[in-house]
């Protein structure tokens, strides 16, 4: 296996830090970093839903994700510049969404709709688990303050989440890939699981290889593992009040 | 299990039928007909690369997917008048481009970029696996009309692709999805393997339930057999030659 | 004159194929085959009107026009993509919906609004006539199905609608111009007319040589007189019905 | 036949008034005012093509066409808010371009690409007509500066230009309509024609009618006649250089 | 100091025209001329206002501002085209806008919007304080036309307002500069100020050199007394009536 | 005077704290605090100029600005998905482009651009001032690095800049508004100065309320005063390097 940075082993995920409320007005506001990879996570909530979900009686959530242009190495443009959000930022958001909405109980929140916004500040790998394990923890402290507040009876939420990459890198199984480690990857895949250790997405890509079923059962196992970690940390976050 | 039309058991494909240079100017074109799904997948070549390629001697593929505004049962308004592709139109698309460039040889092609236009005529589920089946059938027929002609020594193929959609409907697991099946789904599985039964991709999603360990295995064997069967019959239409 | 392919004479239609119903789940839908070229025409109502309609007890009637990206020679790109919708076809689209509200009872349809998709298969030149042609045999089956199903208690149709091309090429008068034909055309004419063989639409267009009275008065005969064996043809396949 | 304003009997022009040089810096300039109709037109060169004429040796010409927001009786929303241009601007300024190409020696511009920009400053019918008869003065007058300068050894127009609407308004017809007229017209046509009395373009519509052979011939003569006196005047103004 | 045009000594104004109900059907209409400067400025007004203000019982003033194509010297592409409404545009027409609601009662003329177009004709340097100068007589105009109609009880202006721009020109300051100077110029500053004498707006710019104290209360000092002037103008036109 | 937050007198700034190369892989970065108002500003460079300045040996620096949709209480809907940049972003990236300019030897970076991003990660008033003056010293940086790695000779700033904003809130003067001032302020300006105490801009409005000569000569001199502060602050972060 190729070394990696900070002595990693194969299956350690790179060390983590939450810090809570970092926008001083937003409750619901976390600032996650994994390694070198930083996310503002922000959770809101507005009272309006979807046509599509008008007189139902049931609410809807929604993610946005965004790079700031230098959270790159080399400077990224802005979608706002170009007037369109690309394919890669599409599919990133519709991840994050349906990750999210599969623990919320929307019926519980009525017709009121949950933004929850990503935005990248330096990327080394890993943004869009990074968004899904940082905006759960986000969702959760809104609701917390939400039921706080007296807006809300219980946290209408069903479980934890969290999310974590897995690749093949020069034929070596690794977790949670860094942006050196992501560039050299044959296989790239994105795990998103319960605190009951079950499955809301697999998501596994090879571009210039591709994968056995037995390279597939092991990146399965060091993803569940993995998770479990970060479940366990989200557990100590936010204690027994979800 | 729920009773499946036309009598098919849990692990049936859908009937398929291809029919080859539907558009009569164009060799890479190709009717896929699946069920009641109906796309037309054709590729084209142009003497050009994204910026990205240029004078690396490397050409690339790219696919477009687009439902006609009758396709579905509801009219779905065109993307040409909003003026803005939409997230699942963009996931698709890149989607079906890495799958086919996995098992293209981009540097035997030298600067020059294949599109891949996968067109659904009727949409009864499954229209982007039947993307990826269909189009790897345009893109091969598109390779042996330009080897045909000289523009190309050898196929640049590396192997066959085909696609299928696996889920889970009540509790059931189920081959190749239908509209209705699909809109039922608690898990709707893709995967891409290519002709010696390898994964290119891996897409599993949970909106109203989650799986587990057990399932994602279950789904993964059904799958890997349809897959079989899907290649059995490219192998019949395309031959050796590639 | 100029030899025509399949030995047309001047005044020859190239033959015609209509197969309704293309779209199994849509009975306002048609394949129209003209020659070589091939469009799908789909009707269909929604229970909605633009703002200027709004209590009128109005309806209204529109139709999108759009070329799949390989219905030409040479691949065209999508107005999606490049997110603008192109003068070409505004100004076909807007021809199509011109000429069908001329037969269409918009009173009697009340605050609905009927949309004309006509998709562009295989071009091979009359593309915007052929969608004028199919499009009102696709509106007439909406209505019969919308009248069977006692949505409508009489056709809303005041007359039969086609359209043709005329054109003079190398100084000849024809009919009905093929793809070839037409690129090498100094005036290309669209006529559209009723059942009764009246005028809604007369557009001649010169780009590289003018033309004078006498050959307006041809064109105009040899339309007319196409346009008499397309209602005809509209009439066996709508009966009495309308 | 209904009163026309200012006494006009059916065949009369309204008055006409061509203001050349309106913007002091830009020779082909003109302000034309037909009736209460008035129009800048203004003609320029730029150094480059469109790509499909690289290094061809032949010219274009485009035109552009745009109402300001208050020259209609009510507000039109500017083109530039809204970031779409509507499908009546591309009509009209495709109809003027095809008009003003017909009369001009694109070969003997060389690889240049001349601009004839409409803008109507109040509207009361008959600006695509008006812009096209006073876009040729522009472009006439740019041509004879560019001479004078020696930028060009001969006037590269082949013919004059002019063009009128004729229409039937309530059972009659008429020539010229002001805004009054048009908005109750049952058949608006347009005819564009050379100094020699030949047609570049004919466009009839009938949204609310039809119109029979009679009537089109009829139509045809009243244009006829009234381009005839418009290219007189173009005549005193551009005088035998042309 | 360099020799100005037309021997203005530096702080001299530009000769000022106002032809006012330029177009015959808005009273609230005026081309304003200044030097070569012309400017087609139009109020209008509509039943609705911005979403923030709806129940609210206060109306809105918003302008908007665009060059023609050929006011400038060198053409100046449409934004209408790039579908974009560029920074500088932006730019002036929310300081006209804000210039213009200073003076407005908003709350009088309840949930309605005025529009202020400034449409420039001709370009010679200060077309944004030509848009202030001109679009307050404009707005005058249409309070006077409404409360003439009895749809005002009062005019709801609670003083004049006029703009000007000065500037620094190789060290030399000077007032209401044309194109020529202001391309020179090293600071460029404009002003807005009341009838009362009381600034609206002050904005100075400098992207060459930078200015000192002395020299912003020198500019100040010329402004000043240029807009007195303007404003003398503005009562001349607009008498007691407001 | 109301009393202020944290006790400050009219002419106290806000406590500022600068982060340098807050992002890792950029020397030119820096985390900006005024307040409660957080601001990530990023200075890069590239290898290409504007057209306009193409074979000129000039470089250029162009801003932009960008909101996250959390900074502010109640959340901003982004740009990127409106596909539209607002006004006041293009007014806010305008002047920051423009301050920057003024202080540097666009000659002297030959032809490349520098990109100045400056992303608000909480807004709580002033963050326009705060991206010039955070954006000069991640510009400084930057080319303090480049003169390190050898790819300038010298630093190419003639000076140093800072900006304030200076208000009237019910009546009373006061520097460095947060938004609790801001919000409630009749007059509102901004100064942006150089370290030699010259004005680059200088930009004052008044919503509800004008102001007079006097008022303008006091805001002068607090702004003058509140720069000086901030440009102390620069030289001990930046010291005799440049």
């Amino acid at each position: 296996m190729p070394e990696r940075k900070g002595n990693r082993s194969a299956g350690d995920l790179r060390e983590l830090k939450i810090t809570h409320k970092y926008l001083s007005h937003h409750p619901g506001s976390v600032l996650i970093e994994i390694g070198e990879t930083i996310l503002l996570c922000a959770a809101s909530i507005e009272e309006r839903v979807p046509s599509f979900l008008k007189n139902t009686g049931r609410g809807w959530l929604t993610a946005e994700y965004s790079m700031l242009p230098m959270s790159s190495r080399t400077r990224v443009p802005r979608e706002a510049v170009s007037g369109k959000i690309g394919g890669r930022t599409h599919e990133i958001q519709r991840l994050i969404g349906r990750s999210l909405r599969a623990v919320t109980n929307l019926a519980a929140i009525s017709e009121r709709t949950v933004y929850i916004d990503c935005d990248v500040i330096q990327a080394d790998g890993g943004t869009r688990t990074a968004a899904i394990t940082g905006g759960f923890i986000a969702l959760a402290h809104l609701f917390l303050e939400m039921k706080r507040e007296g807006k809300l009876a219980t946290i209408p939420l069903t479980d934890f989440v969290s999310a974590v990459s897995v690749g093949i890198v020069n034929g070596s199984l690794m977790l949670d890939l860094d942006y050196q480690e992501d560039s050299q990857a044959e296989v790239d895949m994105n795990f998103v699981m319960t605190g009951r250790g079950r499955f809301i997405e697999v998501q596994g890509t090879a571009e210039n290889a591709t994968f056995d079923r037995q390279q597939l059962s092991a990146m399965t196992d060091l993803a569940a593992n993995g998770i479990e970690n970060l479940i366990r940390y989200q557990r100590e976050i936010l204690g027994d009040a979800i």
